[in-house]
């Protein structure tokens, strides 16, 4: 059931040991070749990595080398694939004050050095979609960086990086991730929307889209169903990051479907009805109070909740009182033209005096959002 | 001192009468012409205004041209100007389920037409900017609407306004205002960051560009100084609502600097810095304990602070500390390139093995941001 | 079916004629008299109403006993009850600035008066609890209200009116209703926590207890069944508000259900396991557009959700599988005393040397709150 | 100038490494003796330590003696007092469940324990006041705890521990720190209300009060001064924990001011005028792209903007025009009973027909709080 959908998880996600700002770990390091056996038996596609997830940082070229053939020979025994590949440049010390967008120069070219580094190894390994998350690039003290500098430098990074995949003849696409703050105080591209933007301002807009993450938006309190809408109608789903969190707190990164059943079925019937075959990516971990075997509790529920709101998606969409209901809301008229493409002018300003009329027809909205909530639970 | 700053306020903001979810209004109706005295009085430049605000809904033709004219003559006896104007689109009931994205084509078409009609009125009253704000393009029920087709009808109704302008041979500018929820439970363009890419979709991107609320951003927690750092970099500045809000709350609206004085210091720095020489624009009014002497007091206050934050600014980038303080910060650097721009692929690579070193060097944050404050409180 | 919950709906709930910040109504006032027919038709248990959402502020003596006449005949007609009643003090433009902490002692004096008449009323109608939600006791301008003074004023206003109950005969209890924000930038008592603690500083705590609503902890992002949790552990649970909301956001009162299934769902449970008995009251209000029609979907949804949450919890609890997963989280473990009476101090001391054998066991939280997620979607 | 405020920080502050989430340790671990000179020099009256702080988790018998005997003599060098002490019970993998309220009995049972020898330290090094802070004591998954038993279990322990304090002779106090979320999804006792409603159910609610801290409220979005003004009027403000936050984000512990320079104002205004005479606690840490330099920039920040903040507050209330603008406010007439103490129904009730003439004064709020801006601004 689940294999149609593609589903990944990052390494770092099921080999998350439980340490956060407050306590030490709970749960020992896990070898990613015992993830690959874990993952493909629990029915994964496959998974996405941090160059440092596989390759530890300070590690020799020689030992480098063992290590990736050795997780590419995990891959071909399991028959995994690999989504995405990214950098990490948020664990170094180096970069607390920004990686792209670090004050200091240095910084900055060494970022865009270890991006090139694990472009390679994204390459080698076969990833589709090569991930830029941002975390660093920010301010607490915003007196600290021009937000106008920091854009430029950022942008110029992205133009560099894109030069190289075509320079080196790779066929990845890039993929930003956005998010509004943690770790720093104020991250740059907060949003689906400003990191939409930006691509725009990109010398290759084309090789680059968006890897949204369902906590992301959610901490700033924004629709992520309306998010993911703006960046399909754009033609930038590359990716996404599937996890459940509660807004207005720390980055939560909860199993998807934890939180807002809602809000991940509406979801689920986007991306279904909008055919996205990217990755269907578990950007999440176990709670910290799970010991190693909870973690595949973790992992299993995440493929399951979403394999189960793709089928109620479906069947809503079948329901005659659905469509009835739909059609009382008007819904399918909204995808009409409001004009003809004419000369209308006159006749939209007398239209106007049409709005008294207008106003007492009912949406029906309240019947159709109840019937979403019956068929989550059930009751048709 | 005020008059180089273009201060202006919406006739509704000095208008409002106390009203709100839970009460009645605490304050007469103000007359507008009431209102350009008063405001002239005070030191503003001008005003800006909806077009109910002025001719309310259901006037008849010839008393719209007596008031329009009396309006007009106020403007010439005060010398106030126009910063802009808007059409309200959000009042009526019948925009209950959206203006340009109700699903109801009907309602869509009189909206724009009203739109048009307001344009008519904005261009005769020598408006340089004409806002959109779209506080009734959401959901709550997210299952009625295709957030694809919200968009694509969003777009359809600003590419025919904007053509209506090029036709009517007006010179007005568009300027998108981004808002995440209240009045609906989601808003389309909810950030300074949706919108910005919206503009990008548009046929006519460049007579378009935003009017970002700081009540907007802040209700959602992002950085409104990071958010107009990106308008700028985007060129698309065009207006800008000031005022004060607390985050993860209703819409708030109060005085400007009423709330977080040192974001309201940065943001007026980084318009300085930038030469925003649009109007300084107050959307906001008076608490609702206020009686009618106190919106006066209200509409000082905000041009009051601007002005001594504005002097502020200028004050910090002066001081000897703070410029040694920006210096070890390595703030300017981040304004030079990071690469060459030529094939440096090798070298950046290199230059990975210098993060250890890199991370040893402090950024002065905390020294700069305290520097801040003691501008701020009078220290220095 | 749902008879056996008690569900009330309050008179301005399936009354509310959607008006809000932004807009005008667009529903036309409802005749409670036609609101008692239609919910009792519905299958509720009773209504709840505020003084001036039965008799209109300014009604003249004897139209007060004919409106007073006529409901209750209405009530008597569809043999519904009165959950509770309360009073309006918050709408008025008097209350501006509070009315029990009003600055202004005249308007405090009116306050206690106001609420005096209306207790009469409950009374007269037969309400088992009067509410007290003092949506006006708050600040925007913190610096106008020392909040020592202001509480001691609420407390004051409390304690002279349950003496007036105790004088009067009265058999009501009193519910405080906590909120943190809107309509005042932060409200007294904002949380089920300081209202608890309030309750405690009162001449007559013993007849005081809470009414708690579920948007008003949530849009503070607490958790409301924790809330719920401690106002039972108090004895204090004595009314309760349910509805949905968004975290951070404006004051929503959507339909119960329409957010957050899961915490529904928890709170359900804890209700039923709890017996807790009182009403269970919706104060919620339909979508702003719908039409009239839609007011009664939005009502039938309310009773819907919750009772098939409440078989939900039966049903969950009854799981085999569940059982097993409780047991193995050790969750009725907690019910346990930790010590044993005695002393027992150097047994403890010693005990600490058992912290590191202790840190490897899991307790099976993702596989628990999977089968949560499991029975909410009828997939067991 | 300082030193009249009693400045405290922890050792953990000072000491803190800049280790977060998603990134390595940027700073040195700093030797408590270091810390301990260096605060003296900038002018604090003290420190506060977790026992691990100071010994860490696993140190000897003979060790524990010799550093506990070396801090003692550092104490007595540099003047420094203890402020406050307390127990860690969140960073050992044990209490990934809770420590008083874990599901598993034998790690309540070894928390109590824990807490008891850190007691004993508290008391050895002199501290006035032992917190609890409940970092672990809550759910992300919340069907694994009935949170009425987790309150009880909450209040055994501290019942316990406060026998222990009394039956071994000790001076000490106990304060209760609340914070709503992070760790855990969602703690126990989330807010000041939550805890001080608990005091109220204890075995000794006289020995035990609070320890409030501005970024757990502000994370929450809660009035911080509120919540100070409650605390104050029950009599229970044992500690404060003085940082800076924004609002619905991680925690942030920025430096005392860094953000909210209004809400810090009342803040001070409200401790100088209650007489709060308990440390002046800092609980925050420097941002993480400081160097071992920056840390003492941080810290003596903090310090610098408190007592700025104070003198602005003196200066204040002493300004003419405040006093007149609180007089225009009826600030001064909060404070007067509403009531005369006799039967007055008769009255009260009679002077509701007093509303529609209250209606129409103003409370100048507008000018008030500009009044504070003037004065924060150094405008006066």
């Amino acid at each position: 059931m689940t294999n149609e959908h593609r589903f990944t998880f990052g390494l770092w996600t099921v080999g998350n040991p439980g340490r956060d700002p407050f306590g030490d770990p709970t749960r020992a390091p896990l070898d990613p070749a015992r993830s690959l056996h874990k993952l493909a038996e629990l029915g994964a596609w496959g998974v996405s990595l941090h160059d440092n997830d596989l390759v530890p940082w300070g590690t020799s070229a020689a030992e480098h080398d063992r290590i990736v053939a050795r997780f590419k020979s995990g891959l071909e025994q399991t028959g995994l694939g690999v989504g995405m590949a990214t950098t990490n440049l948020f664990g170094h010390p180096a970069f607390k004050d920004g990686a792209f967008t670090s004050n200091d120069r240095g910084v900055r070219r060494a970022a865009v050095g270890k991006a090139m580094r694990s472009i390679d190894l994204g390459a080698e390994l076969g990833a589709e979609v090569y991930v830029f998350w941002g975390g660093r690039e920010g301010t607490e003290a915003g007196v600290a960086k021009d937000p106008r500098d920091a854009l430029e430098r950022y942008r110029e990074a992205i133009d560099v990086l894109s030069d190289y995949v075509v320079d080196q003849g790779y066929r990845l696409r890039f993929a930003l991730e956005p998010k509004p703050n943690e770790p720093r105080g104020d991250i740059f591209l907060p949003t689906v929307g400003h990191a939409l933007h930006f691509i725009t301002m990109l010398k290759r807009p084309e090789m680059v889209g968006l890897n949204p993450e369902v906590a992301h938006e959610t901490m700033a309190g924004l629709s992520f169903v309306h998010a993911i809408g703006q960046a399909l109608w754009a033609g930038k789903l590359f990716h996404i990051d599937l996890n459940a969190q509660r807004t207005g707190r720390y980055d939560q990164d909860f199993r998807f479907g934890a939180e807002d059943l809602k809000e991940a079925f509406l979801l689920v019937r986007l991306l279904e009805r909008a055919g996205y075959d990217g990755p269907v990516h578990f950007d999440a971990h176990a709670y910290r109070n799970e010991d190693a075997e909870g973690v595949w509790d973790f992992a299993a529920g995440c493929m399951r909740t979403y394999a189960a709101l793709a089928e109620k998606a479906e069947q809503f969409d079948a329901l005659p009182e659905v469509q009835d209901a739909l059609a009382r809301a008007s819904a399918g008229e909204l995808g009409e033209p409001t004009t003809s493409g004419g000369d209308e002018a006159d006749a939209l300003k007398a239209e106007v005096e049409d709005l008294d009329a207008l106003a007492s027809r009912g949406y029906f909205n309240e019947n159709l959002d109840q019937l979403v909530v019956d068929v989550l639970l059930g009751l048709r």
